[in-house]
């Protein structure tokens, strides 16, 4: 019987006392000079930013957009870098991937088995049937995109339908068809502190969020954290942290840069049932 | 200076005289005996089906799900896959990508330079600034989802949304932001009929659109021809062909129910200033 996901988070929360998650959206063009001799220079950028950040968060989310456009070596790079993860921090899969049935059940089997990702982003549009096989593996998380951190998010997410956006629809659509998986949750940008406030209050704290957009998409990061109001959250953090430096001395900067996103990030509020070390 | 997509389309339907896309969706689970010794099994059938059909068809769709779900060897075999089609067949990389906008530039780049697709498919979820990246590249198309093949597209592409569904609404912002770019088209399932004929109606003969559903989803190919109205189209067919049969003689029940689809998904209707030969 898998540990389930809520467990999990609450274990690592307990330990580390922040939301902090660390987008490694490693672009294989823009790496610092120090690294680019490494046999796959992503990976070794990768390792060195978790050495150096894996104190202060809960979580690495990896965007499989830079892995795929490195080909082989951004496979391997993927694989190395799920490898060199801390046992206790969640992996999130960011693929946003989202098909008709026969395929998604094999997009579902590449993150959840074939990498073992702990939690997911899906794309909605195509419907909820189209999610499905990604809650056939108990204890993950399976974050569907509901109001997205960029500017284009208006276009269609907060569309009017029957007297509210369409993204309450697909929470609501979600929340009725897969709300007792125990593996439900969000993403919600940070640039909208408002609607996250909203979005918190009628999901309740157990509803994991996926936050991005704090740092260089200009979300606050303790206007999210307040508008979060103690749920289950991860607030990610990529070019922000992992592209802060980009001399010899990149880690150190990274680490500085995590430290103090981690401490923002941080146990002003405490979610119920858990507590600080 | 690129050739534009519609004088590729052209070119190839005055040949073929036939509107039948070959999916290739390849489980490598499901593979015949015959193949499963090759060094690359996934390859080695799609080379057959390749040499099977090549006659038959104007375009061949990947989809990514499966050759990822198989790992390293998956990608060798898309890479193997796009060497081994014919020249003038057009390639549509099936993986439905959309994110932010760094993100997104990246997936284009790998859709479009790294494995150099002519025709990618999107998900325009996130808004339309998500989709930009993949319009810079000239003479490629890019095929926006509006109403998909699968029961769930009733969930929210067909909400209303001031008075008109959803999936008009996603059509129209392309049409707006998009359509003058030459690469513009978009994905509608052969299972709507009736919505495929006014959408025809509605973009004009012009826009090419991908047409899934024809075959094991149930889509009936002569409704969809005869809605389609001579436009430029794409009619998917993948498991109705590339599956048909699992024997030793896979490839030639492959290439019979090839003729077949070909046949039904033939010149019935000829676009405006395209001739057969």
């Amino acid at each position: 019987m898998p540990v389930d996901f809520k467990s999990r988070y609450e274990a690592i929360y307990s330990r580390r006392a922040t939301r902090l998650c660390v987008g490694l959206d490693t672009d294989p063009r823009n790496l610092p000079e120090i690294v680019t001799d490494s046999a796959n220079p992503l990976l070794a950028f990768n390792m060195r930013i978790i050495e150096a950040t894996h104190d202060l968060c809960i979580s690495y989310k990896l965007n499989f957009a830079f892995y795929e456009s490195y080909g082989s070596r951004g496979h391997a790079a993927l694989l190395g870098t799920l490898d060199a993860l801390p046992k206790d921090a969640i992996s999130i899969g960011d693929a946003k991937r989202g098909d008709i049935g026969n395929t998604a059940e094999r997009y579902a089997a590449t993150m959840l088995e074939l990498y073992g990702f702990d939690a997911v982003t899906v794309n909605p549009y195509m419907g909820m049937d189209t999610l499905k096989p990604f809650f056939d593996y108990p204890g993950r998380c399976v974050f569907v995109l509901a109001l997205t951190s960029n500017p284009g998010s208006a276009d269609f997410q907060r569309l009017d339908v029957a007297g509210r956006p369409l993204y309450r629809e697909v929470i609501d659509r979600s929340l009725d068809t897969y709300g007792s998986t125990g593996s439900l949750g969000f993403v919600v940008g940070a640039t909208h502190p408002e609607e996250l406030a909203e979005i918190r209050e009628h999901v309740g704290s157990d509803i994991p969020l996926l936050i991005p957009g704090v740092g260089a998409q200009g979300g606050d990061a303790a206007r999210g954290i307040e508008a979060n109001n103690g749920g289950m959250a991860f607030f990610n953090v990529s070019r922000g942290i992992a592209a802060a430096g980009s001399g010899d001395d990149f880690a150190e900067t990274a680490r500085a840069a995590a430290v103090t996103f981690s401490g923002q990030l941080g146990q002003s509020r405490i979610a119920p049932g858990v507590t600080t070390e």
